[in-house]
């Protein structure tokens, strides 16, 4: 019989500032229990604890210590984690935020599966797309990562959008260095016109999250033939998909980053590949049950 | 389906010194898995993390931030963990040792398997053994829990030997006033003289354990009739023991306290009922592993 030590055994946590409802914790031991294999995987929310983000230290050094594979780290902390690592994946310090940790007997090693989730979402939900001109509405920490994707699938050109210029002004210039690409900040008054020349709008602020319910723009800026991305999740389907879907345009609901980024944090912390079909039904079903408990 | 957030996690450890090779982290783990359960069981060597006894206190508060469920608690920290917690079973606190310390939303409780996991061994292996007069040898950590379960299982004398005079006279004196039971302390040089009465002999010092090879007595004091238990578990079959069955003795191997110290603490932890049978056939395939990697 194989000896039951040598079966593996995968210790994670997700680190931030109101992590509990998270719903990657019970989507990795969801994928985890369906391929055989012991994963626990705990919220680690820090005002929840009484702890500091400056004490992020303390806590990579006790998840260590305690015998966690890795990390997955969160708002406010995915910038103050980079000087803690050994290493740093290229598209991760590219981009200036980490959000995954992995504790390697050669150190630790930090990767932003964000980016690639990103990707990962808008290549399996809206393949084709046309990627010519793209308007993002949102320049903050998670419009940092998608925005990264969405020059590394191709855009040619990115229209950044925010309510405070200096931010949205700052990530073009950052990102335009970086790829190559034209990317230009834009104000909420600038949406009309860029919408106009557009082949597809991402949305990464919070508004149409349950906190904050409503859309981003005005819903008649949308027109037929032009792609909509969200990445709100809860609720999945927002007031911009609905408007979206009733003109005919392709969409691409939240639930896809969502998912994708925990397929990529999967793989690194398991060494497994996820199963992205699984892993979204369980994902649709963690969602199911916040919104119908008693089902 | 049932969602994936309905099923329970667990998270263990094991506080203390040189635990690395326990088998205990892996016989939870192979029972868990039995049970369809996903539970992590952690190793948390206190020198090999750089880490001081002195330091329990943050072992245990990093421990309950991080998430873990429980922590089995073993030498050199037995005694001092009593006071980190707020509720002490009465077993454990009689004995003044705790190996098991649950977080619960009312407080940290603290339980001591050994005595009640030495208790069920024995009922187990050396059923209806006569407990008039009971030689038992070490009356260190291990040989208080051990003797305390003997009273228990209802001895009514206990004769103590120790190589500390000191050691064996407290905790005899001590056992006889918990337990209202004659309880003796004595010297190596009494072992004949205790053992010529006796129903059964215990064996509770390191002696026949692979860096301390040899047997604890002189084996022509054993003889036919008497029970011999011993608590030496790496290797299981000590020369004590192979001289008792040479002389048709009825014996029982350190294995079954490993094994029983286990069940008590999965229950504890997880809520759930062990399989002994199942967690024996575990420990013994993980002791056979040690002994032939190759196989």
């Amino acid at each position: 019989m194989p000896a039951p030590e040598a079966q593996p055994a995968v210790l994670a946590g997700l680190v931030g500032d109101g992590v509990t409802p998270s719903l990657t914790p019970p989507m990795h031991m969801a994928e985890a229990r369906a391929q055989g294999l012991a994963y626990v995987y705990r919220p680690i929310d820090l005002p929840g604890l009484g702890l500091r983000p400056e004490q992020l230290p303390e806590v990579l050094d006790w998840a260590e210590r305690l015998g966690f594979t890795a990390l997955n780290i969160t708002h406010p902390c995915k910038r103050a984690v980079l000087e803690l690592l050994d290493r740093v994946d290229p598209v991760a310090a590219a981009l200036g935020a980490v959000n995954t940790v992995l504790f390697t007997p050669e150190g630790r090693a930090g990767f932003n599966t964000d980016t690639t989730g990103f990707a990962a979402a808008f290549r399996a939900g809206l393949p084709g797309a046309a990627l010519g001109h793209v308007t993002q509405l949102g320049a903050g920490g998670a419009g940092s990562a998608v925005a990264d994707a969405l020059l590394r699938l191709g855009a040619r050109r990115l229209t950044l959008v925010d309510i405070d210029p200096g931010r949205a002004t700052a990530l073009a210039a950052e990102l335009a260095e970086r790829h190559g690409a034209r990317v230009e900040p834009a104000s909420p008054a600038g949406v009309a016109e860029a919408l106009a020349h557009s082949d597809g709008l991402v949305h990464c602020t919070p508004r149409g999250m349950r906190a904050h319910p409503g859309a981003p723009i005005d819903l008649g800026l949308l027109r037929p033939g032009l792609w909509v991305a969200d990445i709100v999740y809860r609720p999945l389907d927002t007031e911009l998909l609905r408007a979206a879907r009733s003109l005919g345009c392709a969409t691409l609901d939240g639930g896809g980053m969502a998912v994708f980024q925990a397929v990529d944090a999967f793989r690194l912390i398991t060494g497994r590949e996820a199963d992205p079909a699984r892993m979204l039904r369980s994902f649709r079903s963690l969602i199911d049950l916040e919104t119908h408990p008693h089902d």
